[in-house]
Formats: structure tokens, sequence, C-alpha cells
């Protein structure tokens, strides 16, 4: 791809990087439990850090608002207000005892880019920064409440959700006692017009151990994995004596399962082969704990089943592979491989005119990089599927995240923040809007 | 094999087939607990039943005595004592909440024979029937109790055990209760001469499905599975976020368990294709219940594995075909896999020529047979070990053993008791003593 003329990327001054580290610090101080960083979803922790970010941004000029479903947006305002707004963003909760970059560093890189531009002097483009709310689903059981309420996308039923963590606490009550307007959160009205912004751009910790293992600062994510899912999968057969019962009368749950998870092993690594995006995990698999014997052919195995991908068709592929193996275990062992009813989660395609721009910033940077899938998901992800074209930018972290060893190195999240500018200011120009 | 002058096999008299059919009732009605058979272990029920059949044969004129072991001993002495004993027998007590038949069937079948033989006349050779003691290990952890105190194999570690159900009891105490000498057993003493012998057969009902599968009232016992048995065994991966961790990057200690169960399941299959004999289980086979997740890769799972075979070498073979592959997937998969301590049971041969004469009479009396082995162990494997020669009749049975379910038919019993007869009666003379 051919750079804009703007280019390169916007530093980051030495006085920015600062305010950064001290941001990080100052979030990692005010909530961090003893054990790990721990602010709810609508809770005092996360409005908190949001009025922080909205006081540096308020100090530094920056305009600051809350909207209805209680997220904040701080804009730097364009010269042409007709113009769709270019945006990012990320979310301030954490999952309980979680690590300090989960979410804040999308935040702070936000906050970066926006003050970056301010110096550049004035821009035709209006640039958000949108501060979400409730992206982590370990409070209330849903994921991105904040973004989902910006699109009109969040459900009403889910304001009678329970705390997770407090039974007496609905979702609802939170979101009232932290300054949402629930009559207008009920009513499903849109705080936000997709057709109001150019682009969103969101950067994220890497979640998964590749960038460490491929030596790479910056990621570039082609798109958010969907998922498909089977949380009540089993194998069932027939208990009977281990040594009174000889193999061609036997139905045993364990093998019939075992036979499944090999050839799903098999057909992944097939799949994987011919360039498909795809995960596949047994995160449980267990004989029956009330009839545990080591002398019993087990007659029944639970297990779950979870695949994910970039691409919804691959995702349908495994289920119809999945499915035909079952059923050709069953004949050819006897035994019963029920998947149960699957729950689909659609995944989230990041517009590739961003990727190409996001890959073409790095490379005149000389930004070590590399192209990979999010496994996990992301508030751009539900901008993506509301219309807005979306990209990601990931940055390299050790030990995963949602827990307190997530490790970011400064330098890099520099370098992300950098490319994150670069996006924010360049990517409407690439997409011709 | 031709068979001895002696043969065509006794007839079970209409008179005895009624003796142990009201035998049959009257041990279900002593004996049930409202659910199923339970005759404890050197319990108050154990030795109740084994009173009741003392009375049948010392009104039948049969000598009965009982030992240190507190085993009772009916016998039918011979014209020429200087003759080893033909000998029979099996056990009384039963698993909590038993069936009717495990141990009964033998003990009863035994007294049938003894008392067919009797109306035949004078023989030459004492006949014993064996009545034991603690064959479960239901009770105090440890089968063969009585049996192995015959042979002087009881360890007298074993009168410290407590029971498994009344925790201040230890077995010791309910032996000497039962009216064993408890000085005798701790000192090791040999309670019978296994020289004194020239073999010893015992009748069971089959523990698994095969006979009633392949329609064979009787079945004749080629040997009794030894075992191997690993109960901690583990695959050790490590734990990860099931999206954003790809293959590559996995140690999935499921798939990593699922290919050693694949792996050793084709060879189960190779191994009975060549003719050997081996049953294989996964019991227990489990993730980690602490850490159950849908979207975690799962860093462990813990399993039993257990192979059974009449040949020692086979379970050598398959111990070492283990090893292999756990090896071999340790590094294609980057897991850990442990098969922990092995314990192992040795088999137990059963006489190749009393084997033949089982199948010769089976032959000339037209009783439909089949050769198979014993997974479960019973007290002629203790016999057998201790230098006895040594043969097992099965009689078809529907529902497995150790459950109130057991379902044998008197006319398979009877044709299962007259085999029975014609092995203690022929056996010596097949086996030139």
């Amino acid at each position: 791809m051919d750079l804009p003329p703007q280019a390169p990327l916007p530093a980051i001054a030495p006085d920015l990087a600062q305010l950064a580290a001290g941001l990080f610090d100052a979030l990692r101080a005010a909530h961090h439990d003893g054990v790990g960083i721990t602010r709810e979803t609508y809770g005092a922790g996360e409005t908190a850090a949001m009025r922080r970010i909205a006081a540096v941004a308020e100090g530094f000029g920056l305009a600051t608002a809350w909207d209805a479903g209680a997220n904040l947006r701080i804009t730097l305002p364009g010269t042409d207000p007709a113009l769709p707004a270019a945006a990012c963003g990320s979310h301030l909760d954490s999952v309980p005892q979680g690590g300090n970059f989960d979410g804040a560093a999308g935040v702070i890189a936000g906050l970066l880019a926006l003050l970056a531009a301010q110096r550049q002097g004035p821009h035709r483009r209006t640039l958000i920064l949108f501060v979400m709310r409730g992206e982590e689903s370990a409070w209330y059981g849903r994921p991105y409440l904040g973004s989902s309420a910006l699109f009109g996308a969040f459900d009403p039923a889910w304001l009678a959700l329970p705390s997770l963590r407090d039974p007496g606490l609905t979702l609802g009550a939170a979101m009232r006692r932290e300054g949402a307007d629930i009559a207008v959160i009920a009513a499903r009205q849109k705080l936000l017009d997709p057709a109001s912004l150019s682009h969103f751009v969101e950067l994220h910790i890497e979640q998964g151990p590749v960038m460490v293992a491929r030596r790479v600062p910056v990621g570039l994510v082609s798109g958010i994995r969907g998922n498909h899912r089977h949380p009540d999968a089993r194998c069932l057969g027939e208990a009977a004596h281990s040594g009174a019962v000889p193999r061609w009368l036997r139905r045993d749950a364990v093998l019939g399962a075992a036979d499944l998870a090999m050839r799903l092993d098999g057909s992944w690594r097939a799949l994987l082969e011919q360039g498909e995006d795809l995960v596949m995990t047994f995160g449980i698999f267990t004989t029956d704990p009330r009839e545990h014997a080591m002398t019993r052919v087990p007659g029944e195995l639970r297990f779950t089943l979870e695949y994910r991908s970039e691409s919804e068709r691959t995702l349908d592929d495994f289920l119809a592979l999945a499915e035909a193996e079952a059923a050709a275990i069953a004949r050819e062992r006897r035994v019963l491989i029920e998947l149960g009813p699957g729950v689909r989660t659609p995944p989230a395609v990041m517009d590739a005119r961003l990727l190409a721009l996001g890959g073409a910033l790095c490379e005149a940077a000389a930004i070590p990089h590399e192209v990979l899938a999010s496994g996990a998901g992301h508030d751009a992800a539900i901008f993506a599927n509301a219309g807005v074209p979306s990209a990601m930018v990931f940055v390299r972290n050790e030990h995963g995240s949602h827990n307190p060893h997530e490790a970011m190195d400064m330098p890099d999240f520099l370098e992300g923040a950098r490319v994150l500018a670069g996006l924010l200011l360049f990517g409407a120009e690439a997409l011709g809007r």
C-alpha cells in the first residue's frame, strides 16, 4: 500500500511516554487488591479509573462527555465537523485479580494518540477516544456491555442479570449507580450512529504467546475469532467389569471420546495446513466422579468442545465434521456421542484496507510486526459488526491476560501507540471516507 | 483327549437338584438385606451360611472340619488314604448388596459332586470340598484371605487391616470372633500341604457377558487373568487460553492422553488379532475439576490404566508398549505422560490337561461349552499358584456379579455341576497322579 502523504508515524514525545508510564503506575496503585488488579464492571473502581483519564484529558484541553451507558467520550474536535470522526478506544474494567494492562493499555494509547495529534496543530477530522464500560464477562456473565449500548445492541434483559459476585446486585442497579440512564438503555436507543465514524481502532495487549515466541513487539489483527461451543457434550457407553468383559462386548465411553478427540485433532491439523484459521479445545473431559473405579469400564464421559475461527464458514465446516465423526464412532464403537446444543458467537472481520495500512506504517517505521488473529473477543468486534471499519493493534505481552502477571514492556507499548495513532490519523484516507 | 474308563459324567439326581435349589433359596432368604445378599468376610452371615452347608453335609454322612483359618473342609473319605485327595471348593462371603450365586454356586456344586460320588459307592481317592472364607476384597481391601491361609500365604500384617465398613473392627478381631486360631495364622503355618491334593476344581458364575452372548451354559477357564495397574497416571501439559494460543504453542493434556488411549487401543486390537489374551481399561480419565473451564486448554489430565492377561509376558509387553507410546507422545505433543508406579498381580494358569479333560467331558455329554479366560480373580488362582493343578468351570450368568441382579438358571447350574463332578472324579487320572 502507498502511504498517505501525512505519514510517517507521529512520534510519542518523551513527556507523553512519561505520562503513560505514570498513568499505568497510578492505576496499579489505586486498584491493586493485594493479589491483582480489580475494577468491577459498572463498579466504583472502573468509574474512578475513567474519571482519572477524563481529568488528564481535560487538563490537556480535550473535551469529555459521558453517555447514557455511562461510557466516557474524549474528543479532539476537528475543523470540519461534517467529516466522519476517526475513533479509537478500549475499556477500563478488569476481571477479578486481573492484570494492569488488559483494557487500560488501549485507553492510554488512545489518549497518547489524541495528545500527539493535538500537538501537530488543528486537524480537519474530529478524533474520539471511547473509554468503554463492562467489557469483561467475569462480573455479569456477558461481555461488551458498554460498546453494545453504543449501538443499541444492549439487550434490556441483561439489566436483570445478577452480579456473579454479589447476588443482591443486578446489572441495572449497578449501571444506574454509576451514572447510566436506564430508561434510554432499556429503550435500546442508539447512543452513536455508526455512520458518524470513519473507522475505529483498538490497541490491546496480546492475550496469547505468539508475539513473544515470534519476537515481534506489534501485532496487526486480521480478525476476531468467533467460536462455536458445545458446553454439554458426552459420550455414553456401558459400564462393565474391567476384567471379565472382552473387547468385542464393550461400549467404552473413554475410548469413544478419545477417538473423537484424535479424529478432530487430525482434521484441525489438516485445516491449518490448508490455510484455515482454527483452534480447538476440549476444556473439560471427565469420566463420572460418582462412578470412579480403576476396574470399571466407564459408561459415560462428559466433555466440552469449543472451536474458534476468523471464518464463520470454517466453524460451519468443523461442526459438520464433528457431527460426522461422532456418528462414525457411534457405529464403530457402539457408543453414543451427543455433542449437545451448540452456542455460536460470530467472528468479526477487521478491515483489510486498515490492516494493509497498519503493515505499511510498520514497514515505513521499521517496526517488526506480524499479522495474527485475535482469539479473545474485544469491543472492536462490536464496532466492526455494527458496520464501522475497524482495526486492532496488539502489543507483545507475556503470561497471557486476566492474571496479575501480565507483562507488557513500555518500549513495546510506545511502538504500538505509534501504530494506533497512525491508523487513527490516516485510516479514513485509506478507506476513502 | 481319551476319556478315562469311568466316564461319562455322573448325573445329578432329581433329589440333589432339588436340594441345590432349596439351598440357594435358603441362603437368599437368610442373607437378603432388602437390596441384595450381604455376607461379610469373617462375619456372622458367612459363618451361618457355612454352618448350614456343614449341617447338610453331616446329614448325608460326610465328615466336616474347621481349620485354623476358620475355613470349612467337607470330606468323603476314600478307601486308599495314601492317594492325594481330589478337591473342589469356593467361598460363601459376598460383597455388600451382592448376588446369590457368586461363591455360593461353587460351594453347592461341590456338595452335589461329593453326594453324587457318594451314591456311586466307595471311591479309592478321598474327595474334599473346601468352603473358604473371605474371598471378596470389599470388606478389608484384600481378597483370598481364607485360601491364602491354607497355604501359609496370609500376610500377618493383614490381621491389623481395619474393616472398610466398621473402622473399629480389625480383620484379626473378626477372624478370632468367627473361630480362627490367630496364633497359627500369624505364624504363617500352612494348613494344607499342596502335595496332599491331586488337583483342585472350582465352579463359579461367569462375571462377564461372554457366555450369554455366545449362548453356552458351561465355560472352561483357560486361566485367571493377572493384571497390571497404574492407579496414579497423568498427562501434564500447560494450561492456556483456548482462543489466543495457536496449535503450535499448545501443550494440551487432553489430546496427549487421548492420543495414548488411541495408540494403546490400536495395539490392543493388534494383539488380540495375534491371538493374545488382553483387556485394557482407562477406568478414570479426568481433567482437573478445580480448573474446569470450557475456554481453557487443560494443563492436566489424571487417569488410571489397567490391563489384564492370562500371560505375564503379555503384561510385560503391554507395559513396555505403554511406556514407549507415552515417550513418543511426549516428544510429539510436548506433554509429559507419567504412568506412575505399576502394581502387578500375576496371572494363574489353569492346568491344560484338566482343561482338555473338561472339553472331552462336555463333548461326550453334548454340553455346549466354550474355553474362556477369567477376568476376575478366584480362590482357584491361590491353589494354582501354590502348585496344585487347578481347573475352573464357569456357569452362564446374566448381569455380571457383585450385584443383586446376578441371574443363573438352574439347568445351566446343573450342567456345570456335572462337569465339576467329572473333573473332580477323573482329573487325577488325567494328570497321572
